[in-house]
């Protein structure tokens, strides 16, 4: 039987709030079994970014990111919000690393070719590198990412946390039973987004199929959804869409995504 | 017998130079044998911390570290810096991975009790987890660190990286035949400042008091001078302190010291 392996996806509103991320990572650090952490960090980048000058543009929720940006995004994803994530961990006994894509080679990349948008120094996953991965879980440490891959020829990329979770995920499935969680400020994907308790406890293709015809996802779910379903199609367990809580809670609401 | 260990330090003059960092990592990348780096990156912090408006504090050649001089370091050299530097030994198929004191827990260290000077978050090393780092070796890795540590109570800390660079050596030397090589522009101890060719070749103890008597060793070289002696006290085998051709060159000038 395959060992079970959690990866962990939490959204920019936690780590922005200090007080929010020291009680998740020490919860997260008590967390049982195999884990790995993602995090974002775009607005810390974005108020870097707007004191240094460079400009932020997003398009469709995504970052555009030219030669400075990539260095700003660099300094936050990676140094600032990364490292103080993996000091804060290490405090609560938990032997974590930091990674980018590149540390380790672990995710490998290529920039997104440019069709109506030049998305800059972003970049799409090619490969989860499975066995670095296992080995440095064979050694008890839990890996920690930044948003960032890079392409093998010495280029760093800026990759999305939710993609790079739910690629880690799909990645580590042959050798794992793999679940991924993606926590936000929500208690999970909702029926009636005015009413924080409208969970809908568990989606499955045909329920998609539903509240999709019945236009209950709302935008910003959509795309969070089809990385979930992407995740599940390629032999991840289970996807979980929720508020931390549900990590460590058993009385907490959350949606549970299967095929 | 022993394994052969290459701690490589390189100061900012090499990374600051994008050409010479460039030139640099490729032939690192080439060496042979298990080997580990570390970086300074003060000039660049300094800029960054001009650009945000933070004020640059030196004392004696070293940085007083509060909080906010402590998020640029972060950002500069956990972040930037270290990820480019993995990025680029990666495409010279250098298995990298950039580490921080806190990752893996490799280097802890205490806050510098204030004593005349408040240096603020700066750390003097307590332990190198030389188990850990044997670990990553034997998977393969080559560490690349930056000038941090941390206390285990979850604060980082800014550390010199000539002192990160022997305290790797001396604590890796119980396992392995340390070698330690201090990296700068010139070609090692002169014996006239004016005359980059005038490297006095080897310096042993008794050489070294000579040396001092007569005045030849000037200030920058002092502090270094001790951290290498210090080093060989504590079973490191040997120190170099050269240009870095002198790790890939036959017939480069450099000073080799040993007790």
């Amino acid at each position: 039987m395959k060992q079970k392996l959690s990866v962990i996806k939490i959204g920019g509103n936690v780590i922005e709030n200090k007080v929010e991320l020291s009680k998740f990572l020490q919860l997260f650090a008590g967390l049982d079994g195999l884990k790995i952490l993602v995090h974002g960090g775009g607005k810390l980048a974005t108020q870097l970014a707007t004191k240094l000058g460079v400009e932020s543009k997003m398009v469709g929720g995504r970052r555009i990111t030219d030669a400075e940006t990539l260095e700003v995004i660099t300094m936050v994803y990676a140094g600032l919000t990364n490292k103080s994530i993996v000091a804060q961990l290490q405090a609560n006994d938990c032997n974590a690393i930091g990674l980018s894509g590149a540390d380790g080679n672990v995710i490998q990349a290529h920039k997104r070719p440019v069709k109506k948008i030049d998305f800059g120094f972003v970049g799409d996953i090619d490969s989860v590198n499975s066995t670095m991965l296992t080995k440095l879980l064979d050694t008890g440490l839990t890996p920690v990412f930044c948003a960032m891959t890079h392409d093998g020829n010495g280029q760093l990329l800026n990759t999305n946390a939710d993609t790079i979770a739910s690629e880690l995920a799909i990645g580590m499935s042959e050798l794992y039973e793999t679940t991924l969680y993606y926590c936000f400020e929500k208690k999970g994907v909702l029926m009636d987004v005015a009413d924080d308790d409208s969970v809908v406890e568990h989606i499955d293709l045909g329920t998609y199929q539903r509240l999709l015809k019945d236009n209950i996802i709302a935008d910003g779910m959509l795309p969070k959804l089809e990385n979930c379903f992407h995740a599940l199609n390629k032999n991840v367990s289970k996807v979980c869409i929720g508020h931390p809580a549900m990590l460590y809670s058993e009385n907490e609401l959350f949606t549970t995504i299967t095929l």
